[in-house]
């Protein structure tokens, strides 16, 4: 089954919701005319379609080969990830001065969507690089960026992000991986490091490994933690690579999804020490890493989307062309495809509107990102950085748990073909089941969300975010359209569920810490149900008024949509508020020993 | 990670829920002494630890070898399959006319259990025989019944059922599969047949496949299938093995859980044609299936259960054991296991009060079931059997799909480690993902739901059943006990929200065939979340009672996850009503071109 980029529907996302006209005239934007982004979509839809989305299911059979060391990836990886940098698609996403386009976030979530979309395992390693590039453009000094970032955005080195052990996993306070300085500026950097997303591989000539680890007279715990540049490859003076750096791949995990990246467990130092390079100053590694780990958030949000959109025109795929059984109600008297059965629709309009709903929320929040970053008006950044920090947790936890279900779905629409590998209808749910757990769990994305975006300013922002909510749903019922006032009551529901939900937190977040905390996931939940709703009934305010064009097809399929969301998932809200509202106890009531 | 029987849930089930102690003393039960109960329970989880649970992941990991039709079992499961019949396990649950041991479903039930949890794919090969027992017990020949029945209940050789066509998965009416008379009473089958679970392997001497085949001169549809028994030896008068049959094994299917068990594609009849038995009278073969179709989804409803309870006990080892991070709220100052994070509390509740409830529903049923068949009193007997009947497709249903989420929680449970196949977790969910699509999907346990159990009569065993629940909520309320009282409110709010989606289903079923069909599941699920709020109600109700015991920690746990199931999992009972009564339409709304 091959992807399709749906390039409209981004597109409508992308001028709608994330209003990229407007982003497109802020300064240093000026090169994303509506024209060029047409063009590099379509371009990106095809590289994905013709390059990397028919080595998905053989990559996913395939995997990685382990071998004293050495990673080969499986068929074709090599290959295309070589025709991906050669077009420059790599570093695309990138700033101008490092030899990316320096094109608005907006039009880079777009592009990388696509390759999410198409080859999960193979999308990881750009978004690793590109995120290892970032926390260097950031925060190395001016000698280090010159040496690393060019060939890492043009993509002959690839990079790493080494922050997880063994017993430091949710927990980097426990980080143990020591560098000790070498007396010539440089580090000798020792420890082991767990599930190192393309930590060694045969696609590059050189990875270039972002290291947390404690210099001899760090503090304990966070702020003891320092960010080191290792590469695998030592790099000369006249830039071309040097002797192996002592750093080397002890295995590679075995796992439920995500097959052709490769997990690696490294081993630093095990001789003399890797050499590695001091990033910024000491003790402040924690700080760094999270620079470019919101953007990482953000991204495996889109993953999220991604693998939804995959699994869901998969399944659309085969319940077009499946015959079985007769259609309940159907008096033809003729044999149709299985997308006729009501519960097959039920199915793919919940992955179809979902996903929509998370585009659509991905979206917006690049869109305040790219305003954030460049808005002439501080007013305007500042509020659209209040946006983003508030909705970074929400985009990150809600759309890879949204995908769970879709691509779970897309199984179930299979029936008993969903259950065969060949099929490939369950890589995607094997592929998304990561996408909950790294880069921060949803528990993790939720105590962020309900501890520093919400509690601790005292719910200020999520107030603003209500009441652009109820403005959108008083916008709505002003058209006197029944369909359209329908889903002002769903939101008008969602607001109050969320306010409740909210005020809940605010009143027990200092208090009863532990109780709020056992309702943070289900409050990351209602949020990202009811900012979904608020974006789709956007959407269908939009569509509305242009259901007469000659595209009409489109914008009344935008409004079913935008229907079923508030019908299927929003009753959703009142549930979770419930839940958050009267479970805490529930929650903690058992002794150990009871459970 | 092993697996230890739950004997105290599991009896707790069966004394108060499926009440024991009456089916006990049921004509034919006489055996069935509490004491006898309790050392089967015993003895049978001993060997699910120490004879099934061991082979579990060996078994998911090496799978089954298909060479030229043979097809080799994984290591240890030849062993312990042998053992498993040795020791009488095997035929069991069967009639004592058959060598079985007669005992009520209750206790076989919480038996086979044991099975699924420990080996989810060993436990099908018995699962599959023993519904091809009950086929051919109820409906074939004295003779046949003489032939097969004995070594089938011993085990020595198993049973399948072949039904799956290529063009033929939830519509069987699209069956092509021939039987051609040869003139001495036998017949010629021939046709392919897919997923064919344990159709082929190397643990027993013989396979009897039960197969679905039209005679010549059979009327289209489903009412010209008939069903034969087709032996992979044939049988000398003697009971002796004779010549190989004309069927083989032309390959096995690769599959994203239950690895250990072949899932067979069968070729019938490829050289004269395989010899087959007609069982029972011509063209009701499809009647005979559903005699042990009914019985086998209640069996799949349970492996939700198990494969749930597995999930949990996997999970709750991992949390008390794995230290990670500072608890939230925590002034100790200690380093504690994740079990004390509030968020992994709430997710091991959620497990273990969904899997409570999914026992509790299987249980009741199994219960009903006992005295459908057995109860002197033709009005009890008939009032258990339309509970039976009407609450079948809801523990097939709701179990699995409440499984699919207790899976999914055991993976999240342990971070990054969840996601390494190694760590066990993810075999749980990959196994359980078959669970809603087999023996029927979901959509088909519904459409059977709101069709023939509900519209069909009116809504009548629905109305008893929520009259039932109604006076649960009125006895809590009576103790005045405010944890009670809270119980009894979400029964009130759970059965407000049933009775309103039941009678819309009721007034629409016939006008809008397809828009209630496009509720069907959520009916379920609602219809699912309420009886197992009300059987946990009950739970709770007892409970309270016995909380000052000697074992009063075992019954305040109860109460617990009484309370938990009812903040957590009930309100999700309001978001069913609203999608099924507000959101047919949106389901229904695009056309083909639109999707």
């Amino acid at each position: 089954m091959n992807y399709v980029a749906p390039v409209k529907d981004m597109l409508f996302a992308m001028n709608e919701l994330a209003e990229l006209a407007e982003i497109s005239a802020l300064p240093g934007n000026e090169e994303a005319s509506a024209d060029l982004v047409e063009t590099i979509l379509d371009e990106a839809g095809k590289f994905a379609s013709e390059v990397l989305a028919p080595i998905n299911a053989s990559g996913d059979k395939e995997g990685n080969t382990w071998t004293d060391g050495v990673v080969s990836t499986a068929r074709g990886f090599k290959e295309a990830y070589a025709s991906f940098c050669e077009t420059g698609w790599n570093g695309m996403p990138a700033a101008v001065e490092f030899g990316g386009q320096g094109l608005p976030v907006t039009v880079s979530t777009a592009v990388l969507e696509m390759w999410k979309s198409a080859n999960m395992s193979f999308s990881l390693c750009q978004m690793l690089t590109l995120g290892a590039v970032e926390a260097i453009a950031h925060h190395a000094s001016n000698e280090l960026k010159q040496i690393y970032l060019p060939n890492m955005v043009a993509g002959s080195w690839t990079g790493t992000m080494n922050l997880t052990e063994p017993q430091a996993g949710s927990d980097l306070a426990a980080v143990r991986s020591k560098a000790e300085p070498r007396g010539d500026g440089s580090y000798a950097v020792s420890g082991t490091k767990i599930f190192i997303t393309w930590g060694e591989h045969d696609m590059a000539e050189n990875i270039i490994h972002l290291v947390l680890a404690r210099l001899p007279d760090a503090p304990p715990g966070v702020k003891g933690i320092s960010l080191f540049i290792v590469p695998k490859f030592l790099v000369n003076a006249d830039g071309s690579l040097g002797e192996r750096n002592d750093l080397v791949c002890t295995s590679i995990e075995h796992k439920m999804g995500i097959h052709a990246s490769a997990t690696a467990v490294m081993a630093f130092g095990e001789k003399n020490g890797a050499i590695g390079y001091l990033v910024g100053e000491p003790n402040r590694g924690l700080e760094y890493m999270f620079t470019m780990m919101n953007h990482a958030r953000l991204n495996v949000g889109l993953e999220g989307v991604a693998i939804s959109e995959r699994a869901y025109q998969h399944a659309l795929a085969y319940a077009r062309e499946r015959v079985q059984g007769r259609i309940v109600g159907d008096k033809s008297g003729e044999n149709k495809p299985i997308l006729h059965h009501p519960d097959v629709r039920r199915m793919l309009m919940d992955m179809k509107s979902r996903t929509e709903a998370g585009r659509a929320l991905a979206y917006y929040v690049a869109g305040c990102m790219d305003r954030a970053r460049s808005h002439p008006d501080a007013g305007v950044r500042g509020a659209n950085q209040a946006r983003l920090e508030l909705l970074t947790p929400v985009v990150k936890g809600w759309c890879t748990e949204m995908a769970q279900g879709v691509t779970w779905n897309g199984v179930q629409v299979h029936g008993g073909m969903g259950f065969i590998e060949e099929t490939g209808a369950c890589q995607h749910m094997r592929d998304a089941r990561i996408t909950t757990i790294y880069e921060g769990t949803t528990a993790i994305q939720a105590n962020d969300l309900i501890g520093r975006k919400i509690a601790k300013e005292g719910g200020k922002n999520m107030g603003i975010l209500r009441e652009d909510i109820a403005a959108t749903a008083m916008t709505l019922r002003t058209t006197g359209d029944p369909a359209l006032i329908a889903l002002a009551d769903s939101l008008d529901r969602g607001i109050a569920a969320l306010g409740d939900a909210t005020q809940w937190l605010l009143d027990n977040h200092e208090a009863k810490p532990q109780a709020a905390a056992a309702g943070a996931v289900p409050f990351l939940k209602l949020t990202g149900v009811v900012v979904g709703g608020w974006l789709m009934a956007r959407v269908a305010g939009i569509a509305a008024t242009r259901a007469g064009d000659s595209d009409g097809d489109f914008y009344k399929a935008k409004l079913a949509t935008a229907a079923f969301f508030a019908q299927h998932a929003m009753p959703e809200a009142g549930a979770y508020r419930d839940a958050i509202m009267n479970g805490a106890d529930a929650v903690l009531a058992l002794a150990e020993s009871q459970f």
